[in-house]
């Protein structure tokens, strides 16, 4: 075979990663209401551009399990604007479509016929648009429903005990390229833990060798959504857990954008971990910049690449100790409030820079965290108060703690 | 024009008219929980069987405005499985139809190049799916965001005083039949009924008059969902309170199928009350049988024709008087049941004869309404309990009331 460019792109799996989207976050805050929305609607415009052949979502789409009728529309109009189109999807879904996507249609979304789907979308769930009710239907269910959204990696947990399941890859081909793409929507740490401690509880099932086609030529993909290092150990999962055969892991959930692959030793995978498009806690590892990754795969090779998100609405974080502070005397508040105002002035600053030359100019997320240890605190409300209309979050800016080497727990 | 049948076909218009669907309802009860959706997939499918133009539908499609995860999931299924298809659409909207529908997208459904809509399905909301919020969106802006429904007949009520509304009808034309469809989706009863008696408050806007067709020439249809009879008017609208251009009114709301259209002495229109398709009171007026409308317009005629619902849950009534029966002895309770055991007995028995030579089996619906004056109640959830398994509401079958004469208030 010739190695032309138009083989390459004949060849070559384009896929767009993004996760933790949290569509409906904030939605009743006048000034943050869109953001999530607005970040998606960029991924989506990005997957456009950059002609991929799907977007793939790793859970957390929703922000609520119950959206309400105003997110439920917005992203159905969204998935609707650029997912609905004329061009020609150019992949090929090889597996068992009813077992890879269950619900009553059974089949992936661009082979409807009565619908024009250009930019498939598969996304698994998160632990916050998780499937519950007696029917076990997640948001994305409602997505899915509508064609718009192929929903995969939902397991059906048994009743007693730890639980069995198996995980069939969504067998994708693009001319010589052939992906195993393993979805695995959230499941509780604690018990997801318990499963891969118990033999056979999670069987990952292997495409079948064909003719031309070895069961090593696949390159496996597994997405999921699960807490990945967190002090206690039984309430996260251990990457070495997971079957060395993988290739390359999509981890959602982590809200910090670690999106660079990082190679786990000894396992012969890497592992991106896009962090989330909108921040939904005012923690630092929030404030870094967003981006989503492009991954091409040809063969069993695959280059990223990661695109900043350019509409996320800034966020400045910074830390303090007051004691550790030399402008700053304990007997006097007001030395207190002007290091603080200082501290703003300077983040509201950052985050100008940091948004030079972008279309849209948008009020930043300014969060200070204060150690106050021999301090008395400061009402956040009362100092917010002159930062309404300069930065999105007044009522929140400071939030105080007392060791400053203590980490809040968030739920991502 | 010759007047052959050919041509008959293609000047006439064929509705399927239907109401009050109240999808999810009861969607809670193990034996009830599907009858809302079985009898909506039933209207559906005699919608395809009778190869109508479109499905009209009156409010109250949905029985929450904030349906559950599994009812937007069903609903959307049932759409999708009836609306997208191949069949030709065979009118078309000649009417501004970013002013009918006033959604984001802003056409009508099947001129969407990326769906198959082969049965488009028009609808205004009732009370129970009324838009709300910030955003004002209604459960049915949620199909309609999918592109399944076409919603129309919401209205921007102003802020101060009685408000201003004006009513663009969509404007359908089928070979030589022009009909004008005018929709008025759930307002306030009091309210309209104050704009009514408001001069323009109310602003009935009619179609221009173009070469070859004059104003006259339109068929003029009005959907709405209010109180229709009430003791006291100002909680419910007056039929006279409506333009005498209308040839044809669907009315909404009320659930007692009273379908065959009746004149309107001195007002030149017929009204069509469909009733529900689902009981979602156990009252005289809903244990009648059920149908939907087969409206067929051509030029300025229309035929009704009646069909009934067979998949409907068979429900019996009746209503006892106790001091009436000779039977009962006011001093002898078991006199009482045994008279109730066998009026019950009777209605189940009647609700056989009913659902005679249909598909399915269904537990009836079974209600006694008991005057019991100059009696003590019994307590129905115990009188309930041999009836589990024979009938759908063990629970309620019988409902006290003193006076044989007053009427429960009750919101459809
Ligand atoms: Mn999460
Ligand atoms: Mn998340
Ligand atoms: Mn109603
Ligand atoms: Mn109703």
């Amino acid at each position: 075979m010739g190695d032309t460019a138009s083989e390459d792109v004949s060849n070559t799996l384009r896929i767009l990663v993004a996760t933790d989207c949290h569509l409906g976050y904030m939605e009743k805050d006048e000034i943050r209401r869109n953001d999530s929305f607005r970040a998606f609607e960029e991924i989506c415009s990005i997957a456009e551009q950059k002609q991929v052949d799907f977007l793939l979502l790793g859970g957390d789409l929703f922000h609520e399990n119950k959206p309400s009728r105003t997110s439920l529309v917005k992203a159905i109009e969204i998935f609707r604007r650029y997912c609905l189109n004329d061009r020609p999807v150019q992949f090929q879904v090889v597996s068992d479509q009813t077992v890879n996507f269950a619900n009553s249609f059974g089949h992936v979304n661009y082979e409807d016929p009565h619908f024009n789907v250009g930019l498939p979308v598969f996304s698994i769930h998160g632990n916050h648009d998780d499937p519950a009710g007696v029917d076990n239907l997640s948001a994305i269910d409602i997505l899915s429903s509508c064609n718009l959204v192929n929903y995969f990696g939902k397991m059906a947990l048994g009743g007693s005990g730890v639980g069995e399941i198996a995980i069939y890859p969504i067998l994708i081909r693009k001319g010589s390229t052939s992906v195993a793409l393993y979805g695995l929507g959230n499941i509780r740490d604690e018990r997801l833990n318990r499963m891969f401690q118990t033999p056979h509880a999670v069987q990952w099932m292997r495409p079948e060798a064909h003719e031309g086609c070895q069961v090593s030529d696949w390159f496996n993909i597994l997405v999921l959504h699960q807490n990945r290092l967190k002090a206690n150990p039984k309430n996260a999962i251990n990457e070495h857990f997971l079957p060395r055969f993988l290739d390359f892991i999509v981890w959602g959930h982590e809200h910090e954008c670690l999106i660079d692959p990082q190679e786990v030793s000894g396992m012969g995978f890497h592992i991106t971990q896009p962090g989330s498009s909108v921040a939904t806690s005012l923690i630092e590892g929030e404030s870094k910049p967003k981006h989503v990754l492009l991954l091409e795969i040809k063969g069993n090779q695959y280059r990223p690449t990661k695109i900043p998100l350019l509409s996320v609405r800034p966020f400045a974080y910074a830390e303090v100790i007051l004691k550790d502070e030399q402008d700053i005397d304990p007997n006097d508040q007001d030395s207190v409030l002007q290091h603080l105002d200082k501290m703003v002035a300077s983040l509201i600053e950052k985050s100008t820079k940091t948004a030079e030359g972008r279309p849209e100019t948008q009020l930043p997320l300014v969060r200070i965290k204060v150690d106050y240890s021999g301090f008395t605190t400061i009402n956040p409300q009362r100092f917010g108060q002159k930062y309404v209309g300069k930065v999105a979050n007044p009522q929140d800016i400071l939030i105080f703690s007392k060791s400053a080497k203590r980490d809040s727990k968030v739920k991502f």
